[in-house]
């Protein structure tokens, strides 16, 4: 056993979150893809059958009601405030990402052309992961805004007075760099804009302080550090002062004050239903809910404290392992800035991934030329980091 | 046993869609409520069961392409255009279904706009499900159109040289009236109009006739006759000729032509999956897949031809045994005029209802004062009619 390895044993054996991972179905792979797609908690299977085989198959219609399908969306959306610093009732869940960006790109847009100071101008992340920038361009074309992308680094000198909208990634999706939401969501304010953030690397996976920085809005989903399964709904957060004037461009019945009066009229409900569309979407929603008991009794400080000793650790058996200059890493040293991921530079790290996954060790790639390694800490193990570098550079090597 | 009795036993003796009903998990209960919550078919836990344990649980990522879940929403598509009378290569399977109302209006004004004749007027159905409602006046809203709510049989005359979209109801929720799309859209069409149609209530239940009567766009829920689950997600139909020039409000990275390669630029894909917005709901969308199955061999004509013998059935029954005043039929006797399900008005329709669930007999009540009973011709007998109407005229006598 190599020194590192022995270290990766210590650190399991003094993990105090070790025996999360038992809340998982996990197998030899060292899966450093829960970024990507979490992992399966072990008590879904149950309840998505108790979801099919009861509730819709014997309660059926009933279900709508006494089963408790239809106020799922806030109260999953309650479930995930804690993960998240938010107070309760200003989380629901549905819908896509992307959907949830649109709705919250317009309504912020739509708030600030009310403040009536002739705001007309969203700024978008220049790094962000497409979808945000394709929403948010189809979001300023509908509500008469321009769109301008702006890297992070340059955000505080493109706010201005015509900034209406600031959309942000609370974690770049390549790199793994943590941008300062604290300090940045004050700049937006300070400017006189709103600011949207998209959470899809940070929920779960450290803490985010909605509340606290009193961020705007703000979505997220709920497949990665999260684990509700493929394609699971996503979040929106609307923070409590800002509810009432939220005026949704996707103002479906499922959002109306009365829903089943059934009304020609369009009345929006109060408070986190508003920002739901259409018919919620059981089987996920309920696999949501149950995935999200894993974090029963797991504070969040010990989740990101986690976060941080395995992506050092990571990048320090990277370091040890692989000769130098065959990979470079782009996330950042500074823990400040770092989010749950490491970045690795690799040339064919296409080529080199495919032989990763045959070797069992699973991340996956970015474009052009990103190695995506991420750490969820409730179930990857300190021992899975040192397998993980170790197979890197025999992979390298070969 | 009553001559009704004796007549619905030799009705079911002779349907030769008779033994689909094996193909649901069904009890005792005479469920007519399929046309809200499609019965639960019986292949479906076990499909979901795989999906979660063996897709997700157990190949996690790799399940993206390998397990066919990128894929789906086309390949879904795919397997309901048939229902509809669609080629395939035109339906996508995603989101909600007035998500896919806000995209189809959205992208049939812009259609009209860039037609450039200054058609500026959206109509809808005046008596339609409130979200298409809602959702309409939201994409008018956004496109700088107006909205005109109209009743449609007032429909052929409201049409002129300013009608840029027309979004109608094929069956009326309420009453369930069936409305003529083939009419209805040729004078759309003649009047220079695009004709969206929302098939929620007639998606399974009768032939639709999308291609054949050149319908422009159409969504619709996969809940009800498709029997896809609570909430699971709606189709979005864009004829094939329109496809190009489909320009969506919700232009999402799943709807890229190269969605992997992560651009910065949006460029949307070709075809069907244009229509595509976020990571798709594989939960949802697979437990859907597997409940389409339910129709292999089932030819639509025959379950047309079911449905309407169905409901003449239960109205002679209701004739006969409810004492005359008591009830008052809303669901048009033409044959031509009606959907699947009939609607009586009758004074404390809520409190009848309860009582009639309470009896085994489940339908559903929609405002004011109606009594809605769905017939999905795939598992519901001649013999659940009779017994429906029996009980109904008991529950009114005490």
């Amino acid at each position: 056993m190599t020194e590192l390895a022995a270290k990766a044993a210590r650190l399991d054996d003094t993990d105090q979150l070790a025996g999360v991972r038992e809340r998982f179905v996990l197998d030899d792979t060292v899966y450093l893809d829960g970024n990507s797609l979490g992992a399966l908690p072990a008590s879904v299977p149950g309840r998505i059958e108790d979801v099919v085989r009861r509730q819709w198959g014997a309660d059926r219609i009933g279900s709508w009601a006494e089963g408790g399908w239809w106020t799922a969306p806030e109260r999953v959306g309650d479930r995930i405030a804690p993960l998240v610093q938010a107070a309760s009732g200003q989380i629901v869940v549905g819908d896509s990402t992307s959907v949830n960006v649109f709705k919250a790109v317009v309504a912020a847009a739509r708030m600030a052309a009310a403040d009536g100071d002739g705001r007309r101008e969203i700024l978008v992340d220049g790094t962000t992961f497409p979808t945000d920038g394709y929403i948010a361009a189809s979001a300023a074309r509908m509500t008469g805004c321009t769109l301008r992308p702006v890297e992070p680094a340059r955000l505080p000198d493109a706010l201005g007075e015509r900034t209406a909208v600031v959309l942000m990634n609370h974690v770049d999706y390549r790199t793994g760099r943590l941008h300062d939401l604290p300090a940045l969501t004050a700049a937006v304010h300070a400017a006189g804009g709103y600011a949207v953030w998209d959470l899809c690397h940070s929920a779960g996976a450290l803490p985010v302080g909605l509340d606290a920085h009193r961020v705007d809005l703000a979505v997220g989903c709920t497949y990665k550090y999260l684990n509700g399964g493929p394609g699971s709904p996503a979040f929106l957060y609307v923070r409590r002062d800002l509810q009432n004037r939220f005026d949704s461009p996707l103002p479906g019945w499922s959002s109306h004050a009365e829903p089943f009066r059934m009304g020609a009229e369009y009345t929006p409900a109060s408070g986190a239903a508003r920002g739901r569309v259409g018919t919620p979407d059981i089987l996920s929603l309920l696999a949501l809910e149950e995935a999200l008991t894993v974090w029963d009794g797991v504070p969040v400080d010990a989740v990101r404290a986690k976060s941080l000793a395995l992506t050092d650790f990571f990048l320090e058996c990277v370091t040890a392992y692989v000769p130098a200059g065959l990979v470079e890493p782009l996330t950042p040293a500074r823990h400040e800035e770092r989010g749950s991921q490491v970045a690795l530079r690799c040339p064919d790290a296409a080529e080199v991934m495919k032989r990763l996954i045959d070797s069992g060790v699973t991340g996956d790639v970015r474009p052009p030329d990103i190695l995506r390694f991420g750490f969820a800490p409730l179930y990857t193990r300190f021992t899975d980091a040192e397998r993980a570098a170790r197979t890197l550079a025999r992979t390298l090597r070969t």
